[in-house]
């Protein structure tokens, strides 16, 4: 609609006799699109005005319906007016559009309440319900499970006569795992303790509250539903190779343990790792930060710790010590933690706390190495140093904690320049342990039973992911619990001897020419695509361990070469991307054995190799690395360096929010850094560390809450 | 910006020679309001477009400037191209003002980083530093405290000499009496073990994870701030009357309870209830629903058990015994719980879960009276129950729990028809006990030591909410924890005893005419404003009680009508609303006596009766009471009733997102309600019984969690 008093000054050259006589005299000014410089001036915007009183008077009613048409735009002389026409316009249009997308909302939330409990049929299979025992151990076995049958259109029927698929646990490989997977190829079951995919990246920021936990998990069950899978929370304990039975032991209904077995025809682990103790003591008194409750344990006690700095019963030198934060590990984990809580305590705090909290609070990160973020390019951890100095956040490097009490941290610092190494104390009121990660009780267990397994931090595998030393595609193992063997030279030896002594020859007489290296490192390179690199310039490498010149490698020269490269190669990183990508590769592994198969098992092919056969080997692509420092952030993306302020800061929320695993928790993230901007990080409202004693009213003196060790 | 061909097309005009003659020859044409109807026609405007191009050859530079200058607005003669004209710009327009807000947005994100440590001189008094010692058990005094000294303009010092007030609790009532005091005339100290404020009402939604826990508190430094308060994170335990200390307890910095004394001028007590047990033996297996770890205990339960009924361990009996969720108490808590609880399951879990446990799942509602809400009008019952019946949710009435078990709770049942009480018993995995509440240990040591204190279940107070047997003036209780005493009859009479001795008659033989009568009935309207609706019909009441028509009431009839007047009030609701208002009313009345209260000391007044004095006595007005049950909601709002589905739902949510205490939990409470539509609940992301072993490295068999008891 017009603003009034527009569409009453119209009105007056409707009326006005002026206006047919104009209509006559000038029949091509109907256009009104006449450049205004031309035709405008101040005088008769005040003499339209003028008369415009008299005019709504005589003829009101035309005016009013007039605007509502779909009519020409209304015309004035005044700038002004024209833009306040518009604005109007555009305001009321904003206006409407707000107003149907939030009827649409609510329309569409109407329909996501369920008003009738639905009364479906449901049938279970006798076999789910009482599960026949077996074995080694004689424990239950979950052939069938309670939802194999379900209905709605008998989707989950034609999974149940499928190769059983099982995926130990539910981290970053699981899940690109799992959503990598075709629907229709396997009876997928996922075991793990955690009922949701946690995204750690984020976890040092949820910490402290700029997120919530909950954006940064994803519910399993809603993952895997895409590939028809079964979820089952519960601990994989040991595998049963031969019987290929995982044993399996959750929390009955009365909360005590029980075990059962789960057999598989594919089996997948990605337990994950723990943290590495270092052999340090006291680590009881020390924070984690690997899982939801851990970054909410931490919450419980920074929030404890200021309040108890505030109480009037607290000496001025126990206030200091609460007050001092202390990170072991300047690895990204705890350099971003540690970047996190620095900004929670200087940007949250000192608004709600006593002024003096702020004075005293310190943040100290302990390193070994000489620079913290040490696997990042150089220049970056400079930059992280220069910032962490700049915020007053201690770091101390070339240092080694010796023990973690109750109230300080001893630790040994070596001095750079005389290499003498000192004996410190610090007082802490609170520690986070975060220095590298070692094997589960699991993934040891597997490793002792089976041959060929040397690494004490991981579970070997082959470069097809496949467990040394279990039946040959039968088990794999992705992401931190595993590690890719790289032994180039054993593996090249022993396809030359089997071929050697196939042509009745001794292997240690065998000559390789040029051409013979060739087709070796092009073995090398499919089998161990991670040794490409080191295999670009194949004359030179030729000539450099040719030393006799004779135009031919012995074995001993040929040894020496593959062993040059196996050194060189580094164990893949404990990264998120790592595992990310083993799942994606194995996804399309599975499925592309699973089409194979059925045509392998005609033909009585070997089934052994079908791995080899139907897809190459994994290759780890490394994308780059980032991490958060206190309002700034550090990028190492494929030697591309990049650090800064606060663009550097969205640059990283936006990787993040791009890799995030959902289209839910991208919003979720969304909504939480809103949350942050809006109304800072709450942090500080949090507090589960009171018992429940109002509640409970039989224990009122444990109102208050106690200490919780880790 | 025009769209181009527009632009262009006006071109055609300021070149043309026409144009000139046109400005000379029809001076009066620059008003642009020439109604359009007349000057258009379908011809000129395919006229102006067979010139166009021509045009734009000769001049297209001016066009583009000129298109965009605040030129008038363009027009053609197609209403199509008219409106489509319109939509783009608006659409422009909407996409430019949603730019323009989020870069608003990013740059107002930007400055909520902090970069520079603030490095500000602290100055703390020795006094807070290193308290004296004092009082009955020589326990520190915190009579300065560590913020006392806090800079800012210096504005905390101000206050530092002010009457000190004390609130224990941050529950409704103190939360409201923080909300209306003044910030400049108290000394304000806020001691509580909790440092937030908690809308229960909200509570049994957050349970089940439709709204975040964090949406529902308010950190209370938040709120001190305003006021210039300091907060104690502690409880307090006793109170000394005679030299006005309350003795507190808190967490030290070793995680040892420290006591402490911490003086007042006013103390208020708003520290809530706890659970009524009821005599009840087995709570131990019970959850209840007051904190929001009780809500987080709550749903890590349900879960625990859905995840429990997966697996093929569970037999059949088992898992019905799991998903048997019963709820004793069937006031507005326990049903809001059911109905949320039964949304969950019916909602989000059916599709994530194998279809047996929907078929399996059980919800009971336990409730000793006839039905359930039995405080809201009868209609509303009905209507509950109505559709709790088509839910299938399970409503006993007439039941008393006996026992609760680990796995099963036994009950007694009384018969309607025949009266006879029969035991029954109902296997269950999951109960929560919410059944009225009772004082907490803090309010039963104070009514021990107070004379005049005869409530087993609440603190006493008078009209003007002091504490009876306090010194007056001295202290006040507010909320769940006090009552207001209705002893209308013993007020008047010792007033009217204390009247006859002074005039030297005895008080038996006293007679009371109509007139006396009057003013009395005005003394007990004051004295007693709930007590008002009672004492409508003054004559009435007089004639009725005047037994012998003489005119007079003596004082035995006297004393009789009263004691009706007594009968008929009853005790306050323990409810949000009553904490609210009476938190209200004394922060009106604080404010009040800190401003009369010098003048009042200069003229030497009686300081025992300034309440009195300078504010009304408190009258509780019920404003309605309303709960929602299973995606429909019933009020009953001041006598009119209302229930329904989805509409009465988003009527409820408008009246608690109103009512919220800040504007920070209402667009967390949005944001809440969103995330629920767009994505469910997503309540079975959340499991923090995952015991943290795959971090801390000794304990790895405990990663499988242990049951947490309430
Ligand atoms: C705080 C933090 C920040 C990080 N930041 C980054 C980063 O920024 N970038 C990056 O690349 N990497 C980062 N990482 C490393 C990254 O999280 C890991 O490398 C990655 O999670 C490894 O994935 P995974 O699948 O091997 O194991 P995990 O993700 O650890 O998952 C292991 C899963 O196995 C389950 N499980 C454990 N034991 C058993 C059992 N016996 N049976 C069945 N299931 C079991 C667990 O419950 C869990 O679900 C970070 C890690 C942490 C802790
Ligand atoms: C789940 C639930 C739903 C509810 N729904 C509604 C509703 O819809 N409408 C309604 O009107 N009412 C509702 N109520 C009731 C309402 O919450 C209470 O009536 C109200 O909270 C009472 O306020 P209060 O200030 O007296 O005490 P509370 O709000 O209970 O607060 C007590 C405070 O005192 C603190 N405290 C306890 N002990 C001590 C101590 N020794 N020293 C110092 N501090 C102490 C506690 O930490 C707490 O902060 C509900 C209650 C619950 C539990």
């Amino acid at each position: 609609m017009l603003p009034r008093s527009i569409a009453a000054r119209s009105t007056r050259f409707s009326s006005a006799p002026q206006l047919q006589r104009l209509s006559t005299r000038c029949p091509r000014t109907h256009s009104l699109l006449l450049p205004s410089r031309i035709y405008h001036s101040r005088s008769s915007f005040i003499a339209g005005a003028k008369t415009h009183k008299a005019a709504r008077w005589r003829l009101p009613q035309p005016a009013t319906k007039r605007s509502l048409t779909t009519k020409p735009l209304p015309s004035t002389q005044s700038r002004f007016v024209r833009f306040c026409y518009r604005s109007a316009a555009y305001c009321g249009s904003v206006v409407l559009i707000t107003g149907a997308v939030i009827t649409a909302f609510f329309i569409y939330d109407a329909t996501t309440y369920k008003n009738d409990p639905s009364n479906e049929e449901i049938t279970v299979s006798e076999l789910a319900l009482h599960p026949r025992r077996g074995g080694p151990k004689n424990l239950p076995i979950a052939s069938v499970l309670v939802d194999d049958d379900d209905q709605e259109g008998r989707e989950m029927q034609t999974q149940k006569y499928k190769p059983k698929l099982v995926i130990l646990g539910t981290g970053w490989g699981s899940v690109a795992l799992l959503k990598g997977l075709n629907p229709d190829d396997y009876h997928i079951t996922v075991v793990s303790p955690s009922n949701y995919f946690l995204f750690t990246p984020m976890l040092p920021s949820a910490t402290v509250g700029t997120l919530e936990l909950r954006s940064l998990v994803e519910p399993v069950r809603r993952i895997i539903t895409r590939v028809k899978g079964h979820f089952l929370k519960a601990q994989a304990e040991d595998v049963d190779f031969s019987e290929k039975l995982v044993e399996v032991s959750a929390l009955g209904p009365n909360g005590e343990k029980q075990h059962f077995y789960l057999p598989y025809d594919k089996l997948v682990i990605g337990v994950g790792s723990i943290t590495n103790p270092h052999g340090v003591q006291g680590l009881e008194n020390c924070h984690f930060l690997k899982d939801v409750s851990d970054a909410r344990k931490i919450r419980n006690t920074v929030i404890r710790n200021l309040e108890a700095a505030c109480l009037p019963t607290t000496s001025d030198e126990e206030r200091k010590r609460l007050l001092s934060f202390v990170i072991s590990g300047g690895g990204p984990t705890g350099v971003e933690f540690a970047a996190e809580l620095f900004d929670m305590l200087n940007e949250d705090l000192c608004n709600y706390f006593p002024k003096i909290l702020r004075s005293e609070i310190s943040v100290h990160v302990i390193q070994s190495r000489g620079h913290i973020l040490n696997t990042y390019d150089e220049a970056l951890s400079r930059y992280a140093e220069a910032r962490f100095a700049h915020d007053h956040v201690d770091v101390l490097t070339n240092s080694r904690v010796k023990e973690v009490q109750p109230d300080k941290i001893l630790f040994t610092q070596k001095d750079e320049e005389t290499g003498k190494i000192v004996t410190k104390e610090l007082p802490m009121g609170f520690c986070l342990w975060s220095t590298g990660v070692s094997q589960t009780e699991f993934c040891q267990k597997l490793a002792k039973k089976l041959d060929g397994q040397n690494n004490k931090h991981a579970l070997e595998t082959d470069s097809h992911l496949r467990l040394i030393g279990a039946p040959l595609g039968d088990v794999y193992a992705i992401g931190d619990c595993s590690t890719v063997q790289n032994n180039v030279s054993d593996h090249i030896l022993t396809f030359l001897r089997t071929l050697a002594w196939e042509k009745g020859k001794d292997p240690q007489q065998m000559e390789i020419s040029y051409k013979d290296w060739r087709s070796v490192a092009k073995r090398v390179k499919q089998r161990f695509p991670q040794a490409s690199d080191h295999l670009r310039r194949l004359d030179r490498l030729f000539e450099q361990y040719d030393k006799d010149k004779s135009g031919k490698l012995d074995f001993g020269e040929l040894h020496e070469l593959l062993h040059q490269i196996d050194s060189k190669l580094t164990s893949l990183p404990a990264t998120a991307q790592r595992a990310h990508q083993q799942g994606q590769y194995l996804a399309r592994k599975l499925n592309k054995i699973a089409h194979a198969a059925p045509g392998m098992r005609l033909n009585e092919m070997d089934y052994g190799d079908l791995d080899e056969a139907v897809y190459k080997a994994f290759e780890y692509k490394h994308l780059g690395s980032l991490a958060y420092i206190g309002n700034a952030a550090v990028f190492d993306i494929n030697g591309l360096n990049f650090s800064g302020g606060l663009l550097a800061v969205y640059l990283w929320r936006s990787v993040y929010f791009a890799q995030s695993v959902s289209f839910r928790t991208r919003v979720l993230m969304a909504m939480d850094w809103t949350k942050r901007a809006l109304f800072g990080r709450g942090e500080y409202t949090t507090c589960v560390y009171r018992s429940n004693i109002l509640t409970a009213p039989h224990r009122h003196d444990e109102l208050l809450d106690k200490t919780q060790q880790p």
